[in-house]
Formats: structure tokens, C-alpha cells, sequence
């Protein structure tokens, strides 16, 4: 045996996938997520001895998730997230710590009935909790919207060395794929109201900046968040470079005026960065 | 060497990602089609010597699906295919048949701009055509669409042998991922009038549709389809089950009156069938 | 409604993931499947009307893949989907075929005790049985099987027309993605043995052929295999070009004698064929 | 505008396949990676501006990954990370911090000739260098691992509480797919030999531990690679519980004497920890 210690760690159920129908009338309703719990504590005797008597086994914690829908409904991804945390904390003297991950896949009535629906598709809204005894913290988001701006992008005047051989343009298309995450300074806030406004926040900002570099439209989309957003304190956005590529159409005697474009796939750009609102409470764990 | 000949062949470029964006005004226009094409003929000789003067390059056909997107534009995918389907067997004696396979992925308006697009997600436009010198087909499609009926399915009175566990019910969530494709009887169409058709049909047959098995909702969507769109002649469709099982939650003292429900991945039923017209022309090479 | 009727159809339960342990006194052995089940017959009702009496359900044909496992264990994929397909056939009147697919993932030994495996990676083994009262059909193969040549491949003398920029090469790198399935000519065969055989073909003509094209090779790896192995009656190939570009070093002042390559992920060519014995039966159904 | 700053944030080209082919007379060797690079320094101004003079290309950074292919070799994964990130801020002065990530496709020769390779499959090599004026770290690993033990595991003595369903078991099918990082305490350090030797600690752990936890199982593992490599100051792992559910075959008037399994995808218990070695030295930012 090599002298070494235990260092961070968790566990929990991923992926637990529950989706809750409501009746109003004639009319339903569907909520439908996939929450992934991580919970840690005093778990020095499991991973030592195999002593288990400290763990909450990721089976019941999935057990947790349905009965609390059923028991709670769902409220929000937040809310929902907020419950759960706070549970498994409060519950389990071991438990000091819990983080739950949620995604919401959306769907939309279809009109036909009360009781049809198709999925949304396009972006899915995200929420992660964070809960000790410390402090909690709620961060939304959003993943996989993907957005375009087929005008008002240049990309020049940065570094030559000498493997450069790109050349510099002042009409190029500005694509990306949006994960987004705000971070809010209170664990208690109208997460139904504000995520819409967060999306759209986001999306005027990456329509509206006229585009020096994807880092520019970065920031304009996280500063433009908090502005809308007063109870948000820190926004974190990644945003890979979806190249689109002028085709040369010169060999077959055709000119190509910036309308036909190779979408390639890798390598590409990936372009991460925070916006933090002046005075933002610390983070703690709310990005671990 | 054994005594053996070719069999069936055919080769081709997959997956050729093309983005057209045109200008009217300030106003943008997008398409965005992801290409494949298969073609054969009198390939023998590159099979068994290597000879290659009868092929043309998957890498020629690559640039001949950007050079017609800037000649000839993006219309609609079925054009496009035919467009090109009929180019390379035009213009090679040794290109007998060829295969054009298109998916479309939507891009919604951001308004703030007249050049600002968010991809749509949700269901995914196909559109294939085959092209030879005996007869031409079109068949449009879509996939990836998630719906889902909260009431107004059933399931029961099915066979039970002695490895039959499953109960019967009056009350279950259907969902599934329509694959659909429907085959015109020409190859001149309202191709983008139509598309829009087709979906709606699709969608209001699956809600409209009281079912007692999903063959039943499946036979309701194609015979829907055939019924509002005269032009086509055969639908095709592919509905995996999306198992929604309702979550026994008695051990936690809570009742689940069809509200809690677990969404499993794997296993699912995989349920395929054709509608047909009657006096439907012959589909020929259209469905391989 | 349209005058319309039902055309070809199936339906069963796919990927069915079954695993089975068997102990031979302290050592262990593992048989690891994903079973699909697709069945047809006289199923006219259950599409028109939602009359299940015909219906063998989906959860069913699960239950019979465990309890068949269980009962008979798995010899091979070949023999396994085998047991299924007359089962189905052969218990329910209203079932007159049944296909069976089923792909086998392979694990090693982990030598330091007689129960440990770490999952081998690489190609996954395939078969596909097809069974009802004309015929059985059993095709067995492989996918996801990555091979490369570094040397002995060139490409030249295709068609030059308008759209043609590609050089002409002496020395490229050939790679592929293999997938091959061989039909045999009975279905009472050696499952075992001549996996691994047919395998040791594929690889063997794949190395040993001077390529002039993929067409060439492919040839090559089936009629290889057909001479190897004279219970099979056909083989069947697709085979992904996955292009290695020599990348440009001369503005880095650098020369690239065939040395360094950018792996391409999108487009691809693909090439399929057939090499097919002379004096094959029919292949019925096979390869639907 | 609101009150905000720039945090963290980073930007890089993510995902260049490089592959180097070398020639030691008719015997080919083959290196192929897939290496992605962020960096981060003086960003200020890209960000709040669109000024770029600050900035070195995505495009320029995978130019010099092909070029330093080219110019030095692969020698290894590590090396390689290590060259280019010491080039990347050494070259630039607004660049402060690289961290290059590379993951190592391994081929395995087909022994017909000297030329031909397949991809061997199973686990992926990985490699992670940061690098600033401060320190330099080197993380080594692998990742999709997949190991099972059939014997030897129990899972009991747990938490029980009013939503615990699960009973308890002396004997169960204990399977994870690996993600194993190690931290080397120096920057200097035999790659190439103690990447076998960390895979081969790893698996015997893994399949030596009589297990009572997953958990357990994950301190036996990394105590064991710190014990058999001195030059290794830490190890991180991430195991999800692949679930292999034992299937009641009693209505089917079968015995299951944990012979038959149900491979399960989603949900998954998902365990995650390190084990550091006493005195390790900072990880500083090694782990970010």
C-alpha cells in the first residue's frame, strides 16, 4: 500500500429520466427532465472498507426523484432541483453536500387535442443546484441552440506568425452552437419567468452585435444577460466556432459572392468565457 | 480465386454538408442540406482490376453539388436532387442509375435582424430521389419527430403464451419518433407546398387518432396522408414505441393516478408499415 | 377516407440487451447480445382496426430472448437467432416470418482472476436470421472493424470532367470502416469456426491487395472470403472511404514526403458491392 | 451596459485528427491523435472591443500542430502536448497558459505485411499539459475502458430510508467503464513505458478487489497505480455503474442462478474520486 488519502469525490444517479403529465380538464400538461444527482460527505469508510452504512444508494435516490414528482410535482427545474438538494442534505447526516443536474426537453401542444404534443427540439434548458449547509446556489442555461448570423462579421487584424496562413476577411458568416449558464445571487427567484428572457437576451445580443471576433459576440451576449437580469450575478457561455467555408468555384468558371458555404464538422474553434456582474457573491462550488 | 461475380454496387460521396444563403436586400434567405449520392453502372472493371476509367470521384461529385447549388440554387430538396440525380447520369455513359439522398435542417428567423437564423430542431426534411433511364422517383420525407398523446390510447386483447407477462391497459401514454416517407406518383410536385401538407396530416392523424396499438395510429398517419395529398402514391413509416411505464410509487405511500411516468431508452418496439393507394405505380428501385 | 391498403409491414422489439454468465468451476464465461426481433403475418386487423388478437406483443418477444437464453444458453449469434426465429414462427399461426439481428459484444480476459473481462473493443460481430416456411436464411458479419493501409494504394485514371479538380495520386493512405455480411448457402453451419475464419479473410485480402481503388479492394476482401469458406454463398461490403489528406507544409517551409495526414470525418465516399459464388441460391428475403 | 468584468475564460482550436505515418524501411509505424488546444491570457481587449491584435488563430494553431508533427515527431501523446503547449506561450507573450489535450487512437498491426493496421478499439489514451511561467503539469489517462467482474461482489449494509426499495445482494455482476487520469509529480517522465504499466495496475485492481462497493473498488484501483508508479502523485477516476440486472425468470418456470442479466443503460450510479498520494505537490490548475 502506497500512503495516500482519499481526495474529492462523489456519487449519485445519473440520467434518471421522469416525465409528469397533469389534467386540467380536457387539457394536459407535461413536464418532462433527466436529473442527475451528486452527493458527497462522510465517505471515507466506503471507499476504505467497503463499509457502506453511510450510503444512500443511487437506487434510492432515483426511488427520490419519482416520488417527489409525484409528491411535489414540478415546478420548474429549479424548483425541482432546489427540493431534491435540500433533501438529501437534510435527510442524511453523512450527506453534506448534494449537486442535482437537470435538462428539460421541451414539447409543444399540438393543437388537434388537449392531450398531444411534439418535442421541441432546438435548445434544451438546463438548471444545476448546489446545496451544503454553507450555501446554495442555482445556475439555468441552456444547451444546444444553435444560431447563425449570415451578415455583419469580420474576423481580421490579429496575430501573424509563422504557421499563419489564414486570410483575413470582412464578410464571413458567424455560426455557433450555444451552452450558456447564469448564475443566480439568490436561491429564490422566478425561474419560469426568467428563462425565456435569458434566451432572449441571448439571442438579440448574438443577432444584434455587429462581430469583430466570437469573443466580442461572447461578451455582448453574457454582458446583455446580466443587464436584462438584475438577479443574475455571473453568466458562463461556450461557444464552439461552426465554420462555414466560402467554396472556391473558380475551377468551374462561377463566382461565389459569399453564398455557398461548407459547414465542416472538426476541428473547430471553441471559444469559453465568464462575464461576472461588479459585487457578484463567490461562486463556491456553483461551477464545480 | 473462386468462381464469383459482382453483385449489386454502388458508390458515391455521403454526407456533403452545403449552406446556401441568399440576398434580397437586407433580407437573408438560408438552406441548408447535407448531401448523399450513390451511383452505379458499369463498374466491373474498377472491381476487378482496379481500372478506373469509367468512375467518376466522389470527390467530383462533391464539387458538383456545390457548383449546381451556386448555378442552379436550392429550390427545394427534391429539386435539388433531381438536378442532380439526372446531371450524372446524363453526363456519363457509364452511370446508369443514380441515387440522391438530402436532409434539410430548418432555420427559424431571429427578428431582431434581417441575417439572423436559430436552427429549429425538432423533425429533420428528407427528400429522396432515384434516376435512370426507365423511370424517375421522389420521395419526400421527414424524421426525428418526437410526439407524444397523453390519453386516448389503450392496449389489451393481445395473444398471451406462456412467456406473456405484460397486463393489459386502458390507459397509457403512446409516444414515438415518426420516420415517415411518401412516395409522389411524379416527379413533378408542389414540392414545398406539399412538404408542409404532409406534416400537418401526419401530426393530426397521430393526435386525432383514438388507438388501441400503434400499427393502428401508424396505418391512421399514412392513410391520412394519402387522403390530403392526391400526388403521392405510398407512405412508408417507421415508429419506434418510446416506452413511457407508469412508476410504481405504493412503496412510498403515494398514489400514481397515470401521472408519474418513467421514459426507458432501451429496449423499444420498432413498429414499420406501408400505406398504399390503390393502383399505386410500381415503386421500382424507390425504397432501397 | 382514401382507397388505400396495407403494404409491406413488421414489427417487434429491438435491442434487447442480454448478457449470460456461465461458470465451469472457478472460471467464468460471458456471452454479451443485442437482440432485435421483427415479425410479420396476418396483421391486417391490428392496423385497420387496433384488433390485437394477432399480436405476439413486443414485451413478450423480450421475456422469450431472456427466457430462452436461460433455457438453451447461447451457443453463438447464429444459433441463438436461430431458436428465436422458428419459435416465433412455429408457435403463433399468425406469425409466417420472423428476422431475427443480433450483434455480439466480444470481451477479453482479464487473466489475474477467472471472472474478470474488460470489453475487447474493435469490430462487433453481427448475424442476421430470416425464417418461415418457404426458407431459412442465415447471414453472419461484422461492423465497426477500422483498417488501414500506409502503403500500396494509388488512385488515378478516372474521369476528368468539368467538375474535376482532385490530383491524381501514386501513394495514398487507405482506411476504412468495414462492414461485411456473408450470406450462408445452409443454415446448419460451423458458427463458431467460421467467424473467426471469415474475419481472418476480410483482414488478410484487405493487407495483401495492391489497391488501385476501394472498389478493387473490396472485391478482393469478398471474393477472398468466398474462397475460404465455401458454405458461404455471398458477401457484402460497405466500406466507407475515410479519407487521409496529406497536409501542405510547404509555407511552414517543412516537407511532407507522405508523413503527416489530417483525418477527415465528413464527406466520405462509400462504396457498397456484392461478390456473389456462382450458382448462389436465391436470396429470398436475406438481405431486407 | 451593465457593471460587469471578464472572467474566466479560454479559447482554442478543439479536435485536429492528426496522423503521422513514419517508414523504418518496409516496416510502417503510425501515430494518431486527436489534439485540441485552449489557451488564455491578455483577452481583454478581444473581448470588449473585437480588437484581435492579441489574438493567434484557432487556424494558426492547428497549422502548428501539423507543422510540429512534422518537424519533431510524436513520440508520445505527453511529449507532444508538452512541446506545444511550451511553444504557444513561449511564442506569444499575451498567451500566459496552454493546455493541450490529446486523445491516442491506438492500431494494432495486420501481421500480412508491413503496412496495414486496425484500429485496436477498447480504451483511448489520453493526455492533458498545462503550462504557464508558473509550473507545468502532465496528466496521463485512459478512457472507455470496459470491465467486468461476474464474481466477487456484493452490495449491502446501506443506508435504508423510507424511499429505499433496493434488497440487498452477496453476489452481483460489478461492470464500469473506466476514465482514469494520473498526475505526474514532474514534467519529465517515461511516458511511453508507464502508460502499459498504469493500464496494467488498473485492470488488476479492478479485477483482484473483492468488492462491497463500487466505491471501494475505485480506491483499490488508484491506491494500486500510485503504489506501482512513484511518479504518479495522484489519480482521478470516474466510474458509472454499468447495472446488470438479473432477470426473474420465475414465470417463466425458470431458474436464474445469476446466469441471465439485463444490461441496463440509463439510469446509472455514476462514482466518482481520487486517490492522492501523501505530500503530492499542488495540482494547481492540472485538473481544470
Amino acid at each position: 500500500m502506497s500512503r495516500s488519502r482519499l481526495g474529492p469525490n462523489r456519487y449519485g444517479k445519473a440520467e434518471t429520466h421522469v416525465v409528469r403529465v397533469t389534467r386540467d380538464g380536457g387539457t394536459y400538461h407535461i413536464r418532462d427532465l433527466t436529473v442527475s444527482v451528486a452527493i458527497s460527505g462522510d465517505m471515507e469508510a466506503v471507499h476504505l472498507t467497503g463499509d457502506n452504512s453511510a450510503v444512500l444508494t443511487t437506487d434510492t435516490q432515483k426511488n427520490t426523484i419519482f416520488a417527489f414528482a409525484g409528491k411535489y410535482g414540478i415546478e420548474s427545474p429549479e424548483a425541482f432541483g432546489l427540493l431534491l438538494a435540500r433533501h438529501f442534505v437534510g435527510s442524511q447526516p453523512a450527506i453534506h453536500h448534494a449537486k442535482v443536474s437537470i435538462e428539460e426537453h421541451a414539447w409543444d401542444r399540438i393543437t388537434a387535442t388537449g392531450h398531444s404534443f411534439a418535442r421541441r427540439g432546438g435548445e434544451t434548458r438546463t438548471a444545476v443546484v448546489h446545496h451544503d449547509d454553507a450555501a446554495t446556489h442555482v445556475v439555468s442555461g441552456l444547451k444546444d441552440l444553435v444560431v447563425l448570423n449570415s451578415a455583419d462579421s469580420e474576423f481580421w487584424g490579429y496575430v501573424k506568425d509563422e504557421y499563419t496562413t489564414l486570410p483575413e476577411t470582412r464578410d464571413r458568416i458567424l455560426a455557433t452552437e450555444v451552452t450558456a449558464q447564469w448564475r443566480h445571487a439568490s436561491a429564490d427567484a422566478d425561474w419560469e419567468g426568467s428563462y425565456p428572457e435569458a434566451r432572449g437576451h441571448l439571442l438579440a445580443a448574438f443577432a444584434g452585435t455587429y462581430s469583430l471576433s466570437l469573443q466580442q459576440t461572447l461578451y455582448a451576449m453574457g454582458d446583455r444577460l446580466l443587464d436584462g437580469l438584475p438577479g443574475v450575478c455571473e453568466v458562463r457561455l461556450v461557444l464552439p466556432n461552426k465554420h462555414h467555408f466560402t467554396v472556391d468555384l473558380e475551377p468551374f468558371a462561377l463566382e461565389n459572392d459569399n453564398e455557398i458555404f461548407y459547414a465542416a464538422d472538426r476541428p473547430y474553434g471553441l471559444i469559453e468565457g465568464a462575464v461576472v456582474r461588479d459585487g457578484a457573491p463567490d461562486p463556491g462550488p456553483a461551477w464545480s
